[in-house]
């Protein structure tokens, strides 16, 4: 029996709790973690204030992280698909995301 | 405006993949989440296999981390109240728990 993840990859999700969006960030959380399982070595769910929502990949593999969303220069919040390809481009090329994958080509 | 914790301290909770128990750990992250909120650094959702469920503190401060539960070692999953007790009594023992304190002293 192994309960070690394969992959070191680390998504930080950091929200902001006087927004009360811990939910949202739980959501993309599970969103992200049903999708790639142990791809990623873990989604970590980050509390911050000042109506922040930042979405960073690091791929553990002494590649740079990257910022996948962030509030105060995107604004918003992120949707799902895209947020999953740029993982996948990143650390899973290999994997297919399906109707994502279909949804974006066409 | 501040996005950053004022905390180090991080709860990793550890899920096998296989069981499905991704729901399961991504309510136990957002109990510890809404009680606790920046008084943690984060709470990291790690996906493992195997039948894996396990709960670890790291107070982010130096001392040792502590396991808070291990399901290979004490079979089922922790119930929140004395998991919240654990985290307070480590990362934030001047936080009331409410109701959560009053069941544990009567």
């Amino acid at each position: 029996m192994t309960d070690e993840p394969t992959s070191q990859a680390r998504v930080a999700i950091t929200y902001c709790t006087q927004c009360r969006w811990l939910m949202r960030a739980a959501w993309v959380a599970q969103e992200l973690l049903t999708t790639f399982r142990t791809r990623l070595g873990e989604v970590a769910l980050v509390p911050g204030t000042g109506g922040v929502f930042r979405v960073e990949l690091d791929p553990g593999d002494g590649r740079e992280p990257v910022l996948l969303w962030d509030r105060a220069e995107q604004g918003g919040f992120p949707e799902i698909p895209p947020l999953k390809r740029a993982i996948r481009d990143t650390v899973a090329p290999d994997l297919s995301l399906g109707h994502t994958d279909r949804a974006a080509s066409s």
